[in-house]
């Protein structure tokens, strides 16, 4: 099967995720200034948020790219993590409203956690399928980065509860900044595709 | 015609059905575990019917691989099926705020019901055109595992009168194990795509 | 300029439109027959509606494969219809939650009509730049079956103020059957797309 | 990297924006005209942005085409492009609510203002990449409209509060009228592409 279906499908799910986000972003009544305070958490975690989606979805598009055939293995692995990323908007939403509280931050840190854990099952999916010596094997690695993401929420929820939810909320705001630089190992390894 | 488009609005639908979905999962007011308490049902049910999307997509994506052209006829059937999935978040969202009373568990069997028949319409339009010696006639044959949904769910809705609707909800999750093993027949069959 | 983006796009909007219309049967409170009674209505429209989307996808669907190329004029008419159409799921919900009332029902029309208008534009604006021996002139030739449209609209929103609105609804539903069947002129002379 | 994915996701956060827009105008109780009149400005400002959504597809359609390859550093400067255009339903929203009250009016024009400088970035970091002799280098020029758009919405914007709030309306309306013509700059010099 060739991947193209998968990507449409996902580009589709993430187009929508992302989107549905401002819609949180509840119209005010009024028309001053003072009306948009209240909405000023919703505002950065959307940010946040948008940062993330944006995120897996430059991470998915650089990986497909080196992948060439796909099985039904691949397709659930896809939606399991298209599954997690669908409850942001979700944590999000509760996490602004309560002007980020304990417990949805760490709410949120789990959802983060969750797609981490699932991104890294579909990459490992993957290179089940594309062999130990495919191009995304090597480009991928140890993943390094991968897995420094998944134990670095683990100590973000557990800082909500026995310290201060802030350290958390600068622990994601960090790791999307770390992701922002796309994922060159791909890019590195992968003959120019023309 | 070629299916290219049939395939990108397909997506886009069930794009949009699966995320919509999680609009049901509104955010609550408060910041303590028991606000998230009512919200249980309707997650557990999310958790259903995105698992029922992602296998109607995946069948939809492993069918569509080894149809060649399509018709008039094709598309209507298409949009029939889409029309059916259409309506699974509005009875996912009434069945999860009503704690899965009876009525709701069983209109939820309906709209299966409904996608499973509308689903074999489908396949058989698509089988007329390709011929009874097409790739496709020999992949999908009797469709035992199809007509044994159909079944299930009509006992199903049956139960949720004559007895109680938990084992109705109990052969739903069943039904969805059971297909989340994807649709080995077309692969099998068919040459492995490049 | 080829036509795939602009078919991607348009698939889009209209995926969109065809399921954010579901977002109007409202999940009621309340596990009984008796709180579906109030949705009929709305019920019945949405599948009016979503025939009428399916409708225009189609035959959106059948032009787009006999045109070659676009330009920026066909953006905006293509655009233009897309604008119409997205009102179709507010005149829907107007007139579904008013059961049937004369002025949704006349508005209801006159989306209709806008749309059908807009169709009518966007064909001419392609043969325009197709030229008069294209293929899609000759399939489109003199368009009895929309300038007919065109007119029974008019005449149904005229019916709504001078005698009784279900005389409009009839229309409507006929003239949905009629297109129901694809738009076989194309499909006639266009050689078979493999 | 090829453009398609980028241009399917863009596609796909447009389409979105664009219909959930149409979200605002919420179905109103009641069957008379006089329930539509406080939706009129809903729908007028509906209508702007529509057109200013029309206006980004077609231009980043028209630029896409010209294009061969893309990186990371375009993959963001997309997402940012995105991200400004995602909140035109808000602030669309807002200022229809408020009747074009002041404020609105200018955080209408700041949306605009951020949307238009972040198709700027866009447009320089693929410049950047295919070369100052790229077949878009020389369609952009000096992007004299683009630039004027931008310290038009700057005027506007001011405006506001030194002035009387319409004349950012109408200024806003003008910048669409203008841009309502295709970028023509791309399509002269590009070859005909079949």
């Amino acid at each position: 099967m060739p991947t193209t279906r998968l990507e449409a499908f996902s580009d589709g799910v993430l187009a929508i995720i992302i989107t549905i986000m401002v819609l949180e972003l509840k119209v005010p009544h009024g028309e001053d200034l003072s009306v948009l305070t209240p909405l000023l958490p919703v505002f950065i975690n959307y940010v946040l948020s948008f940062v993330y989606i944006g995120i897996y979805w430059n991470n998915h598009h650089h990986m497909m790219h080196a992948v060439k055939r796909i099985s039904g293995g691949v397709l659930w692995a896809n939606l399991h993590l298209l599954f997690w990323l669908s409850l942001l908007p979700f944590v999000t939403g509760w996490m602004g409203e309560n002007h980020f509280a304990r417990l949805p931050t760490a709410f949120y840190g789990g959802v983060l956690l969750m797609a981490a854990i699932a991104y890294r099952i579909l990459v490992v999916t993957i290179i089940r399928e594309e062999g130990p010596d495919s191009l995304l094997a090597k480009a991928v690695g140890r993943d390094f980065k991968g897995s420094l993401s998944t134990a670095v929420y683990i100590v973000a929820i557990v800082l909500c509860f026995v310290f201060k939810q802030w350290a958390a909320q600068a622990i994601y705001g960090l790791v999307a900044l770390v992701w922002l630089v796309p994922d060159r190992r791909i890019e590195r390894i992968l003959p120019p595709a023309r």
